[in-house]
């Protein structure tokens, strides 16, 4: 009997929650064989340590640690460090559980000890028992600003300081100038063939999770690299029905210049995407996306559970497949 | 009416535990004219995190959130990221709370700033409430290491990691040739007067805790320019009927070619302190111990509850202050 054909090979661009729980419904179908490439823009030092949001979302996610009410953090997490850190007049508006502290204090370290952001990445990935490969865009610090009306702020100050309250008028990617992607994520992408395997873009924001990936030196060179020897690039909105599931994407694409719909999501990836994903909720948008030139999935978009995340990755993989053959 | 006198200064040199509960029986005194000069050599670095085991437990016990239960630590402490941690890989037989690793995570954070030892954890302890001043011993890191018969090893991986189990057969204080008295202690010891000012050595270990302190450049200086100008000394075994209150204090007399009873360790402050305090039960080593020049209280030294930690103190204190007069 001849071996099963392997799995396809998948490699993800994703910012936090929504990336993660699309990695999590790819793990399931493909395992080992699923590379996701996290945005680091987000990243922030709190109390000295480097903390890595998106990273840690997908990789708390992909462990089965994730705590599922909050839709962050760990499961079952306590704050009993935070509490005594606010004793001591630390800011704790950027919360911090016990068990992550022990991630970014690992992390930290190992940085400190001369150690790249990936491997140590990585390491945290196996002592949790990730099994995919969760590589952070790049080593070199990239810290994402943005600008509103009353100035600019760093990512997580507008984020979960100011509670995406303000208008975002701009976006920047200080560090971006002098990042470049890591072997590993050059070597994912190199590894990449026509007869199965994608490149999928998460639904996640499209400024600050899926462009940050973009502007890393190195990346579109090698994404366009794959795609010129025919893997195909899919993309799911993370707006549905007008609204982003989670975050400010809505609010972006209207302050940004936009439009806060699917539509204005695919308007984004024209030019490096083959099959742009909607919800159900939005056909009345596929017409008008396919003629921007992309193939379309319209499908339940909302990952609500374990199943539909898998569903949605299966769907999305078997709909981007075909498109292999059609680029070679 | 005149103003009541002021209350006495004292400046307690201490180690660990049997340090904390006498500076806390001397806050209750006199609370912020207490000075507590804390050893530093028994400071390492955990997970990347600078951790000073001997000022913590001072700070913990003067802020009245110490473990009483337990001896060490806070009280009502957890260990989720130690857990998490060991999940990581990470060595973990010094057990960090939660809620003390927010100690160590400010205190790094700041020294990595460039903040000074002194300065930091002067913060901490007023985030604390703490009334009187730990100040350690010195803001240059010296780290004890003791030799055993199957090498050298470091303070805390013979305390902590090997339980005190080999024999001790020699000790060193790494650090301590560029060591220097801060300022902040030098200043407390010229501000003491003979009023009725005093410095009191605590029940603490004469080798790995006093003797460092005392090895710091400037400090024994410092110490006989108050002596000289009239400031009594008081000194406290921390062993009582041959056997140590806490660690490995009795072991290290024998195993350092001395006598593990409160006669030898006695002999080892001959010259630069006054007032020998030994337990009662140690009441026939009396007049070895006058026969060496020191002026001896013969009391109750075990510090069992709050009562018994304030009314020790107030027996040293009260038996010290004649010595003023008398050296003056």
């Amino acid at each position: 009997m001849p071996d099963a054909p392997a799995a396809p090979r998948v490699l993800e661009l994703a910012g936090g929650v929504g990336g993660a729980k699309l990695a999590h419904g790819l793990q399931a179908l493909i395992g080992d064989r699923l590379t996701v490439v996290v945005n680091t823009g987000d990243d922030l030092e709190r109390h000295g340590l480097l903390i890595c949001p998106d990273h840690d979302t997908v990789m708390y996610t992909l462990a089965g640690i994730d705590n599922r009410e909050w839709g962050w953090g760990i499961a079952g997490e306590t704050f009993a460090a935070s509490e005594m850190l606010a004793g001591y007049g630390e800011e704790t508006w950027f919360r911090l559980g016990d068990r992550d502290l022990a991630t970014h204090i690992v992390r930290t370290r190992a940085l400190r000890d001369g150690e790249r952001l990936t491997t140590v990445a990585l390491r945290l990935q196996e002592a949790l028992g990730v099994r995919a490969r969760i590589l952070p865009m790049t080593d070199e610090p990239v810290r994402t600003h943005v600008r509103t009306d009353t100035g600019w702020l760093d990512f997580q100050t507008y984020f979960v300081g100011r509670r995406q309250e303000p208008e975002v008028r701009e976006v920047r990617f200080d560090g971006i100038e002098v990042a470049r992607a890591t072997p590993e994520v050059l070597e994912a992408l190199a590894a990449l063939t026509t007869t199965a395997d994608s490149i999928v873009v998460a639904p996640s924001n499209p400024f600050v999770s899926v462009a940050p990936i973009l502007a890393v030196s190195g990346m579109r060179s090698a994404l366009d690299a794959a795609r010129a020897r025919g893997v195909p690039v899919a993309a799911i909105s993370g707006i549905v029905g007008g609204r982003a599931i989670k975050g400010p994407a809505d609010r972006m694409l209207a302050s940004l210049g936009g439009e806060a719909s699917s539509l204005g999501v695919a308007r984004l990836y024209v030019g490096w995407v083959d099959l742009f994903v909607l919800d159900g909720v939005d056909s009345a948008l596929e017409p008008a996306i396919r003629a921007l030139g992309f193939e379309t999935l319209v499908t339940d978009t909302l990952m609500v559970d374990d199943a539909a995340r898998e569903r949605l990755a299966h769907e999305v993989l078997e709909a981007v497949a075909p498109l292999a053959a059609r680029r070679r």
